[in-house]
C-alpha cells in the first residue's frame, strides 16, 4: 500500500549508504540500551522530585537540584562528575517594585492594571518563591503613550505597518502578539521602528487548541497565564558580558551598557485576560483579517484609545533587575574504552522558569535515565568505544548560557574532539508524533535507528516510530532556542535534537499553550501528554539510541551523501531567491553557478569517499574525515554582524531565532533587496556571499578526499 | 671547558625532556638523510639554472621556473605534484611613465631627478626585464612639497618629531631611512601623521659594513642601488582584494578603493647617491645625534630647503599599476605510510624582485635539495610516516600572497591535520652563525638537531652547530616578513625558520647590505657569502632535520615544557611592560595574578603530559595532543583590529612586522598608554587583553590533560 511505498522512497538507495555492517552493531548497541532501561518508570520518578519546587537558574533551589544530579550521576556509575560554575549576567523581576502595566487617564491615574501574578495551580499553593511573569532583561523604565498593535511583531508585520499603512510607530508603545517568531526578535523589531516599549500577550488563537478547556481541565493556556522568557538577541554570544569567552572569576565583562543584545525598551508579557483591556480600548484603523486574533475585541491598530478614552494611555512599570549570578553546570564523563578523546555528548538544560514539568524535566529526565542506563552497562563490563559526556545546563532560560560558556571554556577541545552533540530539550510538546530536527549528516542515522523503535501509540503496535512517522516524521533543520547551538553554529560539531510533536497541519497554536507558564506541571503531562509515558520512553529511545550509536560503532555513522542531498536542496532554494529578480541578476552580473559547481564538487567527493569505506580501510583516519566533515562548513569570520554564528550552511534565522536558515549570508543579503538605499552595493554583498558558500562548500569536499 | 659548561647547561634536564628513545630514531633519520643529500653542490646547480634571469611573481619567467621546479619534483620522485594558480592584487610600475623623484624650482622646472633604475651588475648588461626599484603598492599620484626628514620613521620617531621637535608633517612629504622596521610600518606612520608622501632611502649607516666595499668589490650596497619591497599593511590578509578566502577564478573580489592595507600616499625607494641630493638642501633644524646617519651631508629634519633653494620643493612622481594578476604555487607531495592524514611541510617562495641570488633562491636551493633527497629515500623503499608537503610559494614579496591564499584554500584540512610547517626562505644573510626562530614547542629539537650537525666554519672542524653557536645561536621568536607568517599566527600550526646569519653584536648593518637590489646575484653568494657552499649545507641540514624528524618519529618531537618555560619568560616581560605605571594598575584594578595562574596550570599541565609520556602510551592520541597544543593559542576572534593575527602568545610587532611580539593583544593596549585621551577606556581594555590572554592559556593547557 501506501505506506509500502513510501518506506521504499525514503530508503536511501544502496549506493548512497554504507554503514550497513556498522548499523548492525548500532542496532544490537541500541536493542541493549532498551533493554536495561527503565524508560516506564523514568519521567515519574524524576519529575516527582525534580518538578515540585520552582528552580529557575541562580536560585537556591536549581543548585540543589545540581547537587542532587551531580550525586545520582556518580552513584549510577560514572567515571567523573564535575559541578562547572560561571557567573553569568541573569535578570529578575525587583521583588519589592512588581513590574505590571496600567491605563492611566488625563490625570495620571491607574484606570486599570494588570495582574502582579498567574493564579496558581491547585496543589502549588504554599509554593514560595514563583517568579511571576516577566521578559527578563528587560530595560528598565516607566515608558507611557499611545499604544499601536502590530500583529506578531514580525518583520513584515512592521514593514506592513509602516509601508502600507503608513503608521509610525516612533516613541509609541507597541503591543504584538506571542507566536510565530522567538519573541527576542519581535523585540528587537520594536526598537529598530522607534517603540519606546513593547507588550507581548498570548492570544487564545495561538494558546488554546481547539475543544480543549484551560488547565487544569485541559491542557490549553488559562486567560490567567502569561509566557515568560528572556528577550536578547545575543546571536549566540552566550553570557552578555563575556561574548567569545567563558564567566569565569577572572574574566573581564563589559559594562551593562557594552553587553551584547540587551533590549534597551521596557518588555513586558501579559496574558489574554490582560490584554483585552488594552486591546478593546484602541483606536485606529481597523487591521487586516490576518491581523486579528480571537479576543472578543475589535483589534485596531492604534495609536489612541478610541472614544472616550482618547485622554488615556498605557504606562508601563518595569523594574527588572540584571545582576551576574553564578550558575552551575553538571557534566558527567563516561571514558571511552579504544578512543577515550572523541567525545558523544548529550546535554539538556535544568533550570526552569518555574516548575519545568514539560520544559525541561521531560528531556531532563531522559538525559537522567541515560547515564542511568549506562552505568548499569558499565557495571556489567561494558564500556563505549568513545568518551561520552553528558551535561545538565543552567540558565537556558536566559539565553542558552551554560551551554555556550562551557561551550566557550572547552572549545579547543570539542573542535579537536567532539563527534557529535545531542540536545535533550523537552521531550514532549505534543501527542502526534516524532520530530528530529539535525545536521543532515545524521538523517540516515535517525532513520535506521526510528526503524528500531516502536512507535508509542495505542493502535500502533508492531509498527515503528519510521513507519508510523513516515513523510510525517518531519527531518529539518536545525533553528536555534535551545542549547546545540554552540555546538553546532558556532563549533560546528554533528547536532541534533529529537522529541513527541504536535500535528503541524492541524494543530495551528503555538508552541504548546502552557509553555513557560506556571502550568507547566508534572500533572499535565501525567494527566495529559503522556499518561503511559510511552511518549517519553520513544524519544528516550531515540535520544538514547543516536548517543550509544554514535559512541560505540567502529566506523561513525555519519553520512556525507546526505549531506551532499540537502546542500543541493538549499542551493536550489536560495538560488530561487535570488532569481525573484532576475533583472538585477543581469545587471549586477550575479550568478549562483559558483555554488552549484560547489555542490557538485562535494557530492562527488561524498560519493567516493563512500565508495571507498567499502574496501578495507584505516578507521581512524576516514573516523576523522566524518568527525571533521562539519567542521569544514565553519568560517571562522562568521556572518555579516553576528560574529558567533560561524556554520555558512545553518543558521538561525535573523527574524526568528527559533527557525533554521539556509545559507543564511547569501538570505541575508537578499532580504528586501527590492527596497535596498544602494542596490548596486546590496547586490555586489550578494555576490560576496555567494562567494563565501561556494568557498566553503568546496572547502567542506576537500575534507573528504583521499588525505594525499 | 668553557663549552662544556654550556653543552650541560643547554641540555634540557632529563625530567623536561621526554623523546630521548623518540630521538635517536629521529637522530638516524637525519644522518641517512644528511648521508644522501648531495647539499655541496645544490646551490651550484640550482642557482646557475635558477637566478639566471630576473622572475618577479607575475612574470612569465616566473611561470617558466615553476613549470621547470614541478617537472623536477616529479623527476625526483614524488607521489604527486601539482601547480596551484590564484589571482591575486600584483603591482608593477608603468612601464611607459617611470617613477622618480625630483627637486622643481620656482618655476616647475626638475633641477634633479633621482635615476631610474640601478647600474647593471657585470655580466648581467643584456638581461631585459629587471624591474626599477619601486615602492610596490603605492599609490599613484605627483605630490609636491616641502621635505621633512624622520629618522627611520618608526612610532618613537613620529613620537619624537611631533611630540619633542612640535614639528607638524601634515601635507608635507617625509624621508625616513630604511632600516629597524618593516618598510610597511614606516609608510603607514607616515599616512598617520598625515604626510602626502614618503621616500625612503638606503644610508650607508645601515646598509654597508665597515671595511668591506661595495658590489662587485666586496658584499656592499653600493651608491647606486635602492632596496624594492612592497608596503602593504596586510595584517596577515594575504591577497588584499580577498580577506580570509583563496583568491579562485569565482572568488568575489573587493574593489581596489576597499582592499585591505593599501597606502593611499605615493611611496618611492632611493639609493645613497640620489639620497644625498635631496638631503644636503633640506632645512629646518638639526637632528639628535641619533638620527643622523653616514651620509656626507649635514640631517636636518626640515621642512624646507636651507639659504638658496627656499623656493625649491620635492615632488614625486609616481605611475606605480597595481592589477591582479595569476600567480602560480608549486605543491608536491610525499603520502605518509602510516599516517597519511598528518602533514609536515616545507615551503619557500620562489619569486624575486630581480635575480634573487640570496632571497629566495638561496632558500628555494634547500627545498629542491630537500625534494631531492627525499625522492631517493622513496626509491630505496623508504617512506616517512606522516605525509610531507613541499611548498615553492609564488608573491611573496607581494605580501605572502602565495602561501597565505593556500593556507586559506586549505584551511580546513590545516586545521585538523597540519603538523608543522618549516619556512625556507633566504638560507644565508650572513657569515656568522646559524639563527632560528621557532615556536616554543620546536625548541629542543632543534637543539637535538643542532648538536648532530657540523659547524661549516673553517677552524671549527668536529664542532656541531650546537656548541659552535652556544649562547650566540639565538632561538628566538617569531616574527613575520615570510610565508610561515599564515600558518603560525593564523591557523596555529607549530613553525620555524632557520638561516645563517650575522653577528647581532658587531655588525650594526640591517638585513644584508644588497637586499632587494639587483646586485643579490649568484656571484655575491659564490664569491663572499659561502664560496664553499658549506654554510648552506648546514642551513639544509638544519631545514631537512626539521623535516624529517617531524614526519617520522613515532613519537612528535614537540615539547610542551618549553612552551610553559616561554610562556612564563613572556608573561614576566609583559606584567614588566604593566608594572611601568603602578599608580594607574592600582586605580584601574589591573592585575597580572590571573595570567600568572594560568601560566602555572600550563606549566603543571605539560609537566603532568610528558611524565605520562615514560608510560606505555596511545601513540595518535598523545601525538594529536601535541599537534593541537599550537592551535590551543588560537582566538578565532583574532587580535583588534587584526581579524587574520589570531595567536594570542605571538604576533607581529603592530610597530614592525618583522619582529614578533608576545602578548601582543596586552602589549599593543598598554603601548604609548601615559598619553591616551581615555585612560579609564585604556586600562579597561589592558584588563580586557589580560583576561582573554589567561583564558587561552588555561585553554591550551586543557588540551594537554588526560582526554577523558
Amino acid at each position: 500500500g501506501l505506506t509500502g511505498v513510501l518506506f521504499m522512497v525514503f530508503i536511501p538507495p544502496l549506493l548512497y549508504f554504507s554503514f550497513i555492517p556498522t548499523m548492525v552493531n548500532v542496532m544490537n548497541e541500541i536493542q541493549h540500551f532498551n533493554h536495561v532501561t527503565p524508560v516506564d518508570n523514568c519521567y515519574c520518578f524524576l519529575c516527582r522530585s525534580f518538578t515540585r519546587l520552582p528552580h529557575l537558574a541562580g536560585t537556591e533551589q536549581n543548585l540543589k537540584y545540581a547537587e542532587q544530579i551531580m550525586k545520582e550521576w556518580q552513584d549510577f556509575g560514572l567515571d567523573s562528575v564535575e559541578m562547572v560554575p560561571y557567573d553569568v549576567l541573569l535578570s529578575y523581576p525587583n521583588k519589592s517594585r512588581p513590574n505590571y502595566i496600567s491605563i492611566v487617564d488625563a490625570n495620571g491615574n491607574e484606570v486599570f492594571n494588570t495582574s502582579l501574578a498567574e493564579p496558581v495551580p491547585e496543589g502549588y499553593e504554599d509554593v514560595s518563591d514563583i517568579v511571576p511573569p516577566y521578559s527578563a532583561f528587560s530595560a528598565r523604565g516607566q515608558p507611557k503613550g499611545d499604544l499601536v498593535y502590530v500583529n506578531y511583531g514580525r518583520t513584515e508585520d512592521f514593514f506592513q505597518l509602516q509601508r502600507q499603512m503608513e503608521i509610525d510607530v516612533t516613541g509609541k508603545i507597541v503591543i504584538v502578539r506571542y507566536g510565530k517568531i522567538f519573541r527576542g526578535n519581535k523585540v528587537k523589531n520594536a526598537m529598530l521602528a522607534g517603540a519606546k516599549g513593547i507588550i507581548m500577550f498570548s492570544d487564545p488563537a495561538d494558546y488554546c487548541a481547539d475543544g480543549v478547556q484551560p488547565y487544569p481541565d485541559g491542557w490549553n493556556l488559562p486567560g490567567g497565564g502569561a509566557q515568560r522568557g528572556n528577550v536578547l538577541n545575543l546571536n549566540g554570544a552566550g553570557d552578555p558580558l563575556t561574548p567569545g569567552y567563558p564567566a569565569k572569576e577572572y574574566t573581564y565583562r563589559y559594562s551593562f551598557e557594552d553587553g551584547v543584545g540587551l533590549p534597551s525598551i521596557p518588555v513586558h508579557p501579559i496574558g489574554y485576560h490582560d490584554a483585552i483591556h488594552l486591546l478593546k480600548n484602541m483606536g485606529g484603523k481597523t487591521p487586516p483579517n490576518n491581523w486579528k486574533g480571537a479576543l472578543n475585541v475589535s483589534y485596531r491598530i492604534g495609536p489612541g484609545f478610541i472614544d472616550d478614552f482618547k485622554s488615556h494611555a498605557v504606562r508601563m512599570n518595569i523594574h527588572t533587575i540584571n545582576q551576574v549570578t553564578r550558575i552551575y553546570n553538571v557534566i558527567g564523563k563516561i571514558r571511552g574504552a579504544l578512543e577515550p578523546d572523541r567525545y558523544v555528548i548529550l546535554g539538556g538544560h535544568r533550570d526552569a522558569w518555574v516548575f519545568g514539568g514539560i520544559d525541561p524535566m521531560s528531556g531532563a529526565a531522559v538525559v537522567h535515565e541515560t547515564v542511568r542506563s549506562a552505568g548499569r552497562l558499565i557495571s556489567k563490563g561494558w564500556r563505549p568505544r568513545r568518551t561520552i559526556i553528558f551535561a545538565s545546563w543552567d540558565a537556558e532560560e536566559f539565553g542558552l548560557q551554560g551551554s555556550t560558556e562551557w561551550a566557550e571554556d572547552n572549545a579547543k577541545l570539542l573542535q579537536d574532539r567532539a563527534v557529535a552533540y545531542i540536545n535533550a530539550d523537552s521531550a514532549i510538546e505534543g501527542m502526534y508524533t516524532l520530530r528530529v530536527d539535525c545536521s543532515p549528516s545524521l538523517h540516515t542515522l535517525v532513520y535506521n535507528i526510528t526503524k528500531q523503535i516502536a512507535s508509542p501509540e495505542e493502535g500502533e503496535e508492531g509498527m515503528s516510530l519510521y513507519e508510523k512517522t513516515e513523510f510525517l516524521m518531519m527531518i529539518s533543520k536545525l533553528g536555534s532556542g535551545s542549547d546545540f547551538e554552540a555546538y553546532f553554529i558556532r563549533l560546528g560539531i554533528a547536532a541534533g535534537r529529537a522529541r513527541y510533536t504536535k500535528n503541524k497541519k492541524t494543530e495551528r497554536y503555538s508552541s504548546y499553550p502552557v509553555y513557560h507558564s506556571v502550568y507547566e506541571t508534572f500533572e499535565i503531562v501525567e494527566k495529559f501528554y503522556d499518561p503511559s509515558f510511552r511518549r517519553l520512553q520513544a524519544v528516550a529511545q531515540v535520544r538514547g539510541g543516536l548517543i550509544f550509536s554514535l559512541a560505540d560503532s567502529l566506523l561513525l555513522p555519519l553520512d556525507a551523501n546526505q549531506y551532499a542531498d540537502s546542500l543541493r536542496k538549499y542551493a536550489q532554494s536560495i538560488a530561487h531567491v535570488g532569481q525573484m529578480h532576475p533583472e538585477e541578476m543581469q545587471m549586477y552580473q550575479v550568478s549562483f553557478d559558483s555554488l552549484f559547481s560547489a555542490v557538485e564538487n562535494f557530492t562527488i567527493a561524498a560519493r567516493g569517499f563512500h565508495e571507498r569505506l567499502e574496501t578495507p580501510l584505516q578507521v581512524r583516519l576516514v573516523n576523522d574525515q566524518l568527525m571533521y566533515l562539519e567542521r569544514g562548513f565553519i568560517d571562522p569570520l562568521g556572518l555579516p554582524g553576528r560574529p558567533f554564528y560561524r556554520h555558512v550552511i545553518f543558521a538561525p534565522s535573523s527574524h526568528n531565532k527559533y527557525a533554521g536558515e539556509s545559507f543564511p549570508g547569501i538570505y541575508d543579503a537578499l532580504f528586501d533587496i527590492e527596497n535596498s538605499v544602494e542596490p548596486q552595493r546590496a547586490w555586489r554583498e550578494v555576490k560576496r556571499q555567494i562567494s563565501i558558500a561556494a568557498f566553503t562548500v568546496h572547502s567542506a569536499a576537500m575534507t573528504l578526499t583521499p588525505p594525499a
